[in-house]
């Protein structure tokens, strides 16, 4: 059975492929998996039908054969486990690269994820400069210290593994800051990430459902 | 080979177990696995031996057998992948255990560490009170999802897993705040998950090694 991921009917980031959905599009590309995609308004992503999918009222979920996920790097562990290519053969390596799985989403985008929230909720206040100088700084820390371990190596830890995936999608919120491009080598290893065709194959697919959203609304009569 | 795990030598909670070799220890006390312990100093943390092992100079780290993994929710998958009592056998309750893994870090944890490190680096500012009371908010929302997925089950999803046991440990951190006693369900899982045998050995063990430590202070000659 082809599995059901959930994504944004309206990404707020108007097709950037900076939604969640992107990481396990990607994924399931890389696999070589079809999947299909239910579309939810923020509304829906708030009732029942959808809270008993996901508790937190988030995309994406991801629904085969009568089991339920949600949570994106817990859906791409348990695709990468089932199919070849984003994981390891050898049981150490790849505990080491389920390792960057989990420093991509609880060591590096923490503070990343705090910085898009203080533009989005602090801008208009009058501490927003101090704070994210100070934010800014954190960011750059983490980058810092994840540039000098990845240092002249393509790939985080042997091949291009779902802890690349996860931790390009990561740095890809940082695009506008233009802090990554402060890190040469940061800079290329994302560029090389997403210059892979699964990469490409996603982003147009997730492009594509803001495309007809907006030419849904453009081609309404008015009010 | 019993592997070693990593602590602080002194840890800035005073031994409260809010540090996150606690997440390590009271798996492996779950599991009834033997482990030995390095203890470091902040500055052998930030040095190249440890670096080695952990990229961002952070504990706990795990050796075992020459595998070095970094990034706790990683070392308590490995464990409990490889030793029954913390995942279920069945495939889709396993994956669905996971995903609780990855809520605890990826979805609750983050608002908890900001309100954190807001204390930490924000509250003589004169915009202290006015984030704080945002943070909280954003805090309690969170909780209040996961209070409705709970209802009154004993653990999130089926038997007490290594979801539970990460979550546990972020809801630890809300401790000094009182926001989890505002959800009865939540503050009776707490209570129901610490008092299980294997967390109290983990926490009288990182106690101990603050009480050696404070001792070790307190008879050194005066300078």
């Amino acid at each position: 059975m082809t599995p059901t991921i959930t994504a944004f009917e309206r990404s707020p980031d108007r097709g950037a492929g900076l939604a969640r959905d992107m990481r396990v599009r990607w994924t399931l590309e890389e696999l070589g998996q079809p999947y299909q995609v239910r579309l939810l308004s923020f509304a829906e992503m708030k009732q029942p039908a959808h809270l008993a999918l996901h508790p937190f009222g988030q995309i994406p979920t991801f629904e085969e054969d009568g089991l339920a996920l949600f949570e994106s790097g817990a859906i791409i562990l348990h695709l990468a486990e089932r199919h070849p290519g984003l994981l390891p053969a050898d049981s150490g390596a790849r505990s080491r690269a389920i390792a960057w799985m989990f420093a991509a989403l609880s060591t590096v985008e923490p503070p990343i994820v705090e910085r898009s929230m203080a533009w989005l909720f602090e801008r208009e206040q009058s501490w927003y400069a101090q704070r994210l100088t100070m934010l800014d700084e954190r960011v750059r820390r983490r980058l810092g210290e994840l540039s000098r371990h990845l240092g002249d190596a393509d790939w985080l830890d042997g091949d291009f593994s779902a802890g690349d995936l996860l931790m390009t999608t990561v740095l890809l919120r940082l695009q506008s800051a233009g802090i990554v491009d402060e890190f040469a080598n940061l800079a290329a290893y994302v560029a090389r990430a997403t210059a892979r065709p699964a990469y490409q194959r996603a982003f147009a697919a997730q492009r594509e459902v803001f495309l007809q959203a907006q030419a849904a609304a453009e081609s309404a009569p008015a009010p």
